[in-house]
């Protein structure tokens, strides 16, 4: 058994920027050698999301308006009342998204559906440098 | 440390089939031995969910209904003008949802409570055969 | 490789009260002695949620209305009709919100955002005893 522990770094240009990973999570799984097991992978942050997507513009287009649905840029939101802010819808998306998902490895590879990509989300109200951490727990031979 | 990982084959009718996979969870988690850990539970694919609720007809039922708000089958969904797909309410409840949670593992049993039922919901718009992903890992005792 | 795991015991108000449990995580975490590897933390029950969020009055408001939005406290749920119960809301929170969350341990401590704090969502309709599953698991030393 062993954990192999890497990180990504993403630039993104906030406002539900969303970026398929999976290759370079994959990548990060071969590198561990690790054949069975879970990849966790982890957004550091309060204004982000990380999901699984069909990555194409239509699927991750109707994502973002339904998530302007569920907490629109503009409303009244008592975070940015309090502080000032602008990113209130960011936070609430955050919260309700999750930050993290965990994914099984099997036969030393991510094991997801042809169409099923993992996505960061980064729903702050500007550009960012994201960290996402990957952390694979596992075994390396059968 | 140990993990220990199988495959569970669920065929389901699609149109949020809600099934409560449990039992076979619980048995998986039996039979790797692991008395103290996490037991990952993650669907294959992209139009697919899990989470755990009662399962019973009642909170199901409502649960279908939230998301029949949220994401309704018959909408203007880029994703179906893309490809002449009928699913992209599937594809943005999946990533809504999200596709795969963990559970801790004591005393070499699921711990969860008594009302609290793992479930798969293929949202998708026709029977599907399904893989639902165990991953055990943990101690195989004290 | 090891696995340590730990339960805190958490008095809750119900009615969506949403406590910062960071701090006791952390120190389990410590107390484990693991280095690098994840925290899985899970609620026993099917009643609330777990997630991260700033942890301030504004942005814990914020998604407090978001949630009475998504499942209203008072609406017409089958699972109230069913059981002559009248936490259906608290149920359907919970599904949808998800009961476990998992984050990477780097360098022998959580690694989350500043501003990013793990909260439990306590929805059901009265004060309740609950408790809060934490598996930690990794090596423990570099």
């Amino acid at each position: 058994m062993t954990v192999f522990q890497k990180t990504i770094q993403l630039p993104t240009d906030g406002m539900c920027d969303v970026q398929d990973v999976t290759a370079r999570v994959e990548r990060i799984v071969i590198e561990s050698g690790i054949i069975t097991g879970t990849a966790n992978i982890s957004g550091v942050g309060s204004t982000l999301g990380i999901t699984t997507i069909e990555y194409e513009p239509g699927a991750v287009a109707d994502l973002e308006r339904a998530l302007d649905q569920i907490a629109p840029v503009h409303d009244n939101y008592a975070h940015n009342q309090r502080w000032g802010d602008h990113n209130g819808f960011a936070h609430l998306r955050s919260a309700l998204l999750g930050t993290s998902r965990t994914f099984p490895i099997t036969g030393g590879h991510l094991r997801l559906g042809t169409w099923q990509q993992i996505v960061v989300c980064d729903f702050d109200d500007r550009a960012r440098q994201r960290e996402i951490v990957v952390t694979v727990i596992g075994k390396s031979a059968e």
